[in-house]
């Protein structure tokens, strides 16, 4: 599995259920979304921006895409949680499976980030991101084309304490094949 | 890491916070519980009756454990979960890193099984069993000494589908290096 094949596997709509441990007061958060991974023209404008503003050669740039989200969680009924991100993947030279992410937004500190990922032998892709206040750690994997699963780790910015942990399961919708 | 040193590490208490989605209708559960595993004697008269059972030269026996939980789900708050079970490792010859696991009682069934289990090299145990009328898959593994996870998948018992994936946070108590 490279970054191509894993990002092709990736887009369509996805229906979400995600739990979230916060593992110091042993609290349960629960969440239902709708997420769409659409892919971007490597020479999208969007794309070239981001790579610029991270000092990287656009040329570069493989296999962008556009992730789009909405869900709510048990935790305040009320509100919609939704925003989108645009993700373009960097590889090291001519090596598929590992290499930068960048980011136009991260999950959690809102400005752009870059992460280093790596798709490993079992075709788990693996992306460590540091932030100014904290570090991340997220694996995705599929079970089959239409299901995968995401294990995402919100660390202490040493990297030492893992404040949060959560884990997603993501089944393609119908809609997808219809659309 | 080798089956020994697997089971070393998760000897002691653990408290845990488990999150099962079931899939086909976005349902969340919840369940707390306290988990607390024991090195057994290769000749504790268990583990030499399990192997037994299985048709196993008790001689193989690598590792014993027993493990013991008590846990509340949200599902029925009036109820509590408890059990035991003792676990035996047979190694693939002289090769610690994979081989057959012999529990002496499932979680999907109430009747003793025997699970294929490989530590993959980034240190996943990873453990499929087969049932009547399902499969199971779970990996476990260490984010620190302190702190496991573990996803377990329950499919139909062809493999294709997932019905129930879940996953745990554990967290060493306190109370273990009192002990």
């Amino acid at each position: 599995m490279n970054i191509v094949e894993f990002v092709k596997l990736s887009l369509g709509e996805w229906r979400s259920q995600r739990s979230a441990h916060h593992l110091a007061f042993q609290h349960f958060e629960a969440v239902t979304s709708e997420i769409e991974i659409i892919g971007l023209d490597e020479e999208d404008s969007q794309v070239i921006e981001l790579c610029k503003v991270n000092n990287i050669d656009p040329k570069l740039a493989t296999s962008p895409f556009k992730m789009t989200w909405e869900g709510e969680s048990d935790w305040d009924d009320d509100e919609t949680m939704s925003g989108s991100t645009i993700l373009v993947p960097i590889p090291d030279g001519d090596d598929l499976t590992k290499g930068k992410l960048l980011r136009e937004q991260g999950y959690a500190e809102t400005i752009p980030s870059i992460g280093e990922y790596e798709i490993v032998e079992d075709g788990t892709f693996i992306l460590s991101t540091k932030y100014d206040r904290a570090a991340a750690e997220e694996k995705i994997w599929f079970a089959t084309p239409n299901l995968r699963f995401r294990v995402s780790l919100i660390k202490t910015s040493n990297g030492a304490g893992v404040t949060t942990a959560s884990f997603s399961s993501e089944i393609r919708s119908l809609k997808s094949s219809e659309g």
